[in-house]
Parts: C-alpha cells; sequence; structure tokens
C-alpha cells in the first residue's frame, strides 16, 4: 500500500497513537487502513463413499487437486460461502452440514474453514477455476497431487474417522508455506 | 474507496472479467482491490465459577459490557489472537481452550469466534479500551447492559450448558444489527 484510498496522499507505515501495531496512516487525512486475516471456506462434498475434488486451473498450485474452496465474501454466511465455492469452482449443488475443521495459517494471515456437505445430484462439470472435477473413493483419492496441506491433512483425518464411525471437529494451525504433502 | 492504492489513479467500481461481483478496479493499472469479511475472536474468561467481563471504553456501545474479544490481526492463529485481545482489554493472562461458538453476521460482514478460556491470576484491570473490568457469577451478569447480541447469546447458553454439565460447541448467524438483548 502506497497512497490512502480515501484521498490518494501518500501513507505511511507506523504505530497509530494508542495501537502496538504498525498500520498504514494517510498524511493527509489520517485515516487508518488496516489488514486483516481473510477466511478461505470450503466443504467436502460426499456421494455415497466418494468425495468430489477439483483440480485446479489456476494458480497457485494450478493442475492440483483440491476440495471446492475460495475466499469469503462481504454479506454472506460461512455457509453459504461454501455452497457458493462449490457451485462456482465444481458446478455442483451440495446441502451444506456441520462445521469440520478450522486451520490457523498465519504465515499467510489465513483462517481456512471446511464444511461436512451432502451432495445434491451428480450434474456437476469443471467452473472456470477448475480443469476436471470427478468424485473419489478413498483409495482412488491422488494423495500426492493434492494442491495444499490445509486440504490433504483434513481430508485424511475425514476418511481415518469416518471408517470408525466418528467424525469429529477438529482445530488446528499450519504455519508453514504451501507444499505437496504425503 | 476512491483511489487505488497502489498507484493513487481513480478506480471504479465493476464486475472484473470472469467474476460475478463488482469489486473496485483501479482505471490505471487494473489492480482488483478485494474486501472480504473480518474475524472478530475473543474469548469466555471464567475463574471458578464466574466470568471476566469488559465495560467498554470506546464506540460502538460504549459504556456496555462485554467479552475480550476483538479484530484478529494478520500473523496470528485464531487462539493468539483471543489471547491478545483479552490481555489488551482486561491485562487478564488466560489459558485458551476450545472454540465455543462461531457466528456469521453477513449484514456487518464479520465472522465472530468465542473460546473458552481460563483465568490464570486475578491480576487483571481495565484496559485503554476498557472502562471497568470485573468477575461475575451468572446471577449477577448485566444482561440488560450487554453491547452486543454476538456476545448475550453465547454467554447465555455458556450458562445454560455449563449448568446441565455439558458445553458443546455451536454455530449460528445473526442477520440484523446491533441492538440491546433481552
Amino acid at each position: 500500500m502506497k497512497f490512502c484510498s480515501n484521498c490518494k496522499a501518500t501513507v505511511e507505515l507506523r504505530v497509530p497513537e494508542g495501537d502496538t501495531l504498525p498500520r498504514y496512516v494517510c498524511l493527509a487525512c489520517n485515516i487508518i487502513h488496516y489488514q486483516n486475516p481473510k477466511m478461505v471456506v470450503g466443504c467436502i462434498p460426499e456421494w455415497e463413499d466418494k468425495i468430489l475434488l477439483c483440480r485446479r486451473a489456476i494458480e497457485p498450485r494450478s493442475g492440483w487437486w483440491t476440495l471446492p474452496a475460495g475466499f469469503m465474501e462481504n454479506n454472506e454466511t460461512l455457509a453459504e460461502a461454501a455452497a457458493r465455492e462449490t457451485l462456482e469452482e465444481a458446478c455442483a449443488r451440495v446441502a451444506i452440514g456441520s462445521l469440520y475443521t478450522i486451520y490457523s495459517l498465519p504465515h499467510i494471515s489465513q483462517v481456512y474453514l471446511l464444511f461436512r456437505a451432502r451432495l445434491l445430484d451428480l450434474d456437476f462439470k469443471p467452473g472456470i477455476e477448475s480443469l476436471e472435477v470427478a468424485l473419489f473413493a478413498e483409495h482412488e483419492i491422488p494423495w500426492n497431487e493434492m494442491a495444499f496441506r490445509v486440504i490433504h491433512d483434513p481430508l485424511k483425518r475425514y476418511f481415518q474417522e469416518r471408517s470408525r464411525g466418528s467424525i469429529g471437529f477438529h482445530m488446528g494451525v499450519i504455519d508453514h508455506p504451501h507444499k505437496a504433502c504425503n
């Protein structure tokens, strides 16, 4: 950030009076431009024993597999965000269930939330951000081609818990950069 | 938003190609300035049968009671945010426990997360954003002077569940403006 979005004067990075962290402050109108973490919201769409995955058509990790998920928008609820992302990325309709995992990713200032979900029909296809969309049984999941650890780890856990017959809620922290997971 | 924070040219609100929602787009450098919901993170600090509340020294709802909570900062985890806000608003040290409630507030584009927490000592006092900080047993809580419904409702539920001996996890939506709750 170089300029004030309110008056186009130059901003400087400094700790405002009464604050504890450096913020972008306008040198002319004194507005403080706060920057805060964003939420990425998605789901684990289930059809019988299979899960719907999307192969990414966009960076980062273009060509790798992921669950439908994306940045939450203003004026929507968490469940609405998860359903919207699934419709956008997989053209798929889901009934959103309970929250399954919530991960803090402090190194990239994101909080990642995944819901359980039930796929409502098989009329899915790739949205513009996906190359391919398909259903996978556990043994068919391309574990070594998963785009993000924050997708890989909850999905691995989901199958383990499902096989034990007890699917819970989990909170965690992933504090290192994106990498393939195995 | 009127000007581009990257190049100070004028921005316009339009739907970018391949997108579905209007965004602020720079007319000169074409950067898209996304705006997303923010997280407010706090806790329910418990000491024996009492809960620590803060009387707000700042707007909105200055003079009204609340739990320690505030905007999550970049590069921290959810639990770190809850502990930091409690230290800032009540100068109180807590051990953060499990996540208790997560509420979507779509009308103000916020997601509100409250953790269970154990107060570690009685050496608390008002931080600069609080007029007063005090411990309350259930029958002492100023229910009609609570600042926000998103504080009132989870706290009410917390006492009900605690008295039944089963404190769970709850997700909800509050989709109308701030108001006193009773």
